[in-house]
């Protein structure tokens, strides 16, 4: 983030510049002032809403995607604010930086520079509600950690191994004494520098905007103080190039709201955000209709991920397995599966043209912190294994694949006659057919993708081929087209 | 089996006796002649019909359910085989001796005395067309197996590891040209010599009426012959104690055949058989509709067997789950699944009130004997723990359990406030709260289901409890109600 005030300055694209000025403090300017700022370079011209920050200052947060000058000017209900132009210059990013993630249509998601992206995500609901000490463990795990996603909540969770209060709250007051007309700004500030060191790590924060698991009355806001919240999230963390919009955990648990509600809260996102960013929204156990315009991917909450084709078929959209149950041994279903059974999920979507993003972890300890809700530390043995598989598919060509031949026999993820994985799960066949094109050779490796090893099978290989396998479960077979 | 001329001889109880009488050899006595015998007792009697064993010999066999005199008399088409009475008495049975399954309404089975009878089953689908070497292997091994039903076909099988040819036909004539109006009647001594052996092993035989797997015509024949074939089989088979009636190996691939074909073989069998012996047709991807009155369970062929408990919902019969993927190694996805694999789905399905009887055992050996298809040796690790969870079913309060709360939490299966069984899977809960009934002391297992062990946890429990489990897949806990 660039600060700047109303002047020529620069931003490296894809990171955002922070423009501030002062304005109006009486009565509540969270409700009775709107503002901001339209950003023109050429012919475009991207409008972007501002906020209010607190303590009379008014903030508009801008991210380029496009080098060059960009010219801007404020727009206001109220005159101190209305018509403050400048023009700041937009500077070609780092080569670490490939913006915002897209939906690459129909199946799959690269980021705006077109550079692929294959998701492997985990879930830390609560983390940003922890002591700043836990967060900041959180964060190192995250750097060493295999994820390029995380969905986390905006609101603390009430559940069980979720009972501490949070650092801070959305709003002004305190439980049982909130004003939903006002937000807390020192909470944003702490809640963004985590989205900030995410962003910096390569992670996408998947935030998860409502959520059932609620004390506070978050859950059971007016209508109008929903739409005040999603107008406010927007504005202050839409220039966050890693931000994903997941609008609810559970959404058909929040029995107050309806389904217009849940339209309308995409409606609103997806009108004033500028950007764009992936929207979607996250079930128990009935699905939202993804295939409505404004969902831009399918995320999922099921254990019988078999069914990832089905659904890909169903809302010709990217589905992403958010939740399949968590590597653990509480003793909700929900969080006490194995590793092994946890990574063979993972691989499954994975080879039904899916993607692994429902990595998350509910080992009992006794210091009562366990990483699906609060962060800390990670003890399972599933996270060295989704490191593994993401490997093994940022070798692939990401954005050419489609699961072939499911439901006969194994399904097959495939780059047609170019690029074949396939993935055996608790199955142990000790031979297997593979019928390759007949016009290339092909090298091939059996990967274990338990034991983590890829062996090159010697010579190269064409038409039909018979490989043997070492008869245990959790293989798979890569084949690559070799010139 | 005893053999008897007309007049008075001695039968055991649910073992039978076999009548004979010399009648026509003119055309085809097959098609042409009707002939069969009623047995009375008191003011009960019992239809029984004969059949024609070749070589001019017509007889009858007969199973009495009841001891003391039965009166007989002959009836026919024919004179000779018309009016020929005597009686025989039939004696108690040896204790051992039980009697045919029956439904224990509405989920369960025992046997005609009242024992209770839990099903752990195995498919050997063609076994009896092997050489007798190998029939006799297979029965020695059978002998000190864990499983007392075996699915087994009628018909040989062409299928992949299936292309030998029987040693017997069921019809006259050879491939190309059999005569589907005249049986073989060696073919059947043959059956029914192991259909003995297994009945005095106390292993029900799952006869397999019909299957698709066939080059030979048997799957192609006309009605008639159908209806013959059936009638032929019933007044043959009828008298084996540990017979069912399977309509089929996957009836739903047999293209030629309508449901109104499946319909009236069960009707047939229905009317035709004295002792009403269980009746069910087994799946590949669609049901039958099982609700029909004539379907006394449930034969499912399905790898998730966490719907046993809506099939039994569905339904209201017992839910045997013939085939869930068997262990083995081959590239069949139904054929190589792991031992820990199907031992789980076996205690999955048993927790929801289903039956274990989907044993099968497809692994891939120089002699191209695979159990599954031809019998032989058991190579497999899943065999002692059919065993193991058959010890532990046979310990339950059988014809009283019922799975509770599935959905929810953990599936139970349980005899309410008296005796419960829970599961866990591929689930490692280190802790599991269960609340016990107060009114009572229980005694609390750690069920370790693939080391097939039971460690009995110290004291009794009452009341919500909280048990600690070692935090790994496989486990049980059995709380049974102490005085």
């Amino acid at each position: 983030m660039t600060k700047a005030k109303a002047g020529s300055q620069t931003v490296k694209v894809w990171d955002f510049i922070e423009l501030e000025w002062k304005g109006p403090t009486a009565r509540n300017p969270f409700t009775e002032v709107k503002f901001g700022a339209t950003f023109t370079t050429g012919n475009r011209t991207v409008r972007v809403g501002g906020f209010y920050d607190g303590a009379g200052s008014y903030k508009v947060r801008f991210m380029p995607d496009t080098a060059g000058e960009w010219r801007f000017e404020t727009y206001s209900t109220v005159t101190a604010l209305t018509g403050k132009a400048g023009s700041i210059t937009a500077l070609d990013p780092d080569s670490s930086v490939h913006g915002p993630v897209q939906v690459h249509t129909p199946y799959s998601f690269q980021y705006a520079d077109g550079a692929p992206f294959f998701p492997v995500g985990t879930t830390c609901y609560a983390w940003t509600h922890q002591s700043t000490k836990l967060q900041d463990k959180t964060v190192s795990i995250l750097k060493t950690g295999p994820f390029n996603k995380i969905r986390m909540c905006v609101f603390p969770k009430d559940y069980s191994y979720n009972k501490n209060e949070p650092e801070h709250y959305v709003y002004e007051g305190a439980p049982g004494a909130f004003d939903f007309t006002r937000f807390n700004p020192a909470s944003f500030a702490a809640f963004e520098k985590r989205i900030a060191q995410l962003r910096d790590l390569g992670i996408e924060a998947d935030i998860i905007i409502f959520h059932p698991y609620d004390r506070w009355g978050f859950a059971t806001m007016t209508a109008a103080q929903d739409d005040l919240y999603l107008e406010y999230l927007v504005a202050r963390l839409a220039a966050f190039r890693n931000v994903w919009w997941s609008f609810a955990n559970e959404f058909d648990l929040m029995k107050e709201k309806t389904t217009a509600d849940w339209d309308r809260y995409f409606r609103i996102v997806q009108t004033a955000d500028p950007y764009q960013h992936l929207r979607s929204v996250h079930n128990c156990r009935a699905f939202y209709d993804h295939t409505k315009a404004w969902v831009t991917h399918v995320s999922v909450q099921h254990s019988d991920v078999e069914r990832v084709d089905e659904w890909r078929s169903q809302y010709r959209k990217p589905v992403v397995i958010d939740e399949c149950c968590y590597e653990g041994d509480i003793q909700h279903n929900w969080g006490n599966i194995t590793a092994q059974e946890l990574v063979r999920r993972m691989w499954e979507t994975t080879v039904r043209g899916g993607f692994p993003t429902g990595h998350g972890e509910t080992y009992l300890n006794p210091d009562d912190v366990l990483w699906w809700a609060k962060g800390g530390i990670l003890r399972g043995e599933s996270p060295a294994r989704f490191a593994f598989l993401r490997k093994i598919m940022e070798e692939a060509p990401l954005g050419d694949l489609n699961p072939e031949r499911v439901g006969r026999l194994h399904p097959v993820l495939a780059k047609r006659d170019e690029w074949f994985l396939y993935y055996y799960g608790v199955r142990q066949p000790s031979i297997f057919d593979v019928d390759l094109p007949a016009d290339a050779n092909f090298v091939v490796d059996l990967i274990d993708t338990w034991e983590m090893k890829v062996t090159r099978l010697k010579g190269t290989y064409s038409g039909p081929t018979r490989f043997e396998l070492p008869g245990k479960p959790w293989m798979a077979i890569r084949a690559v087209r070799k010139g």
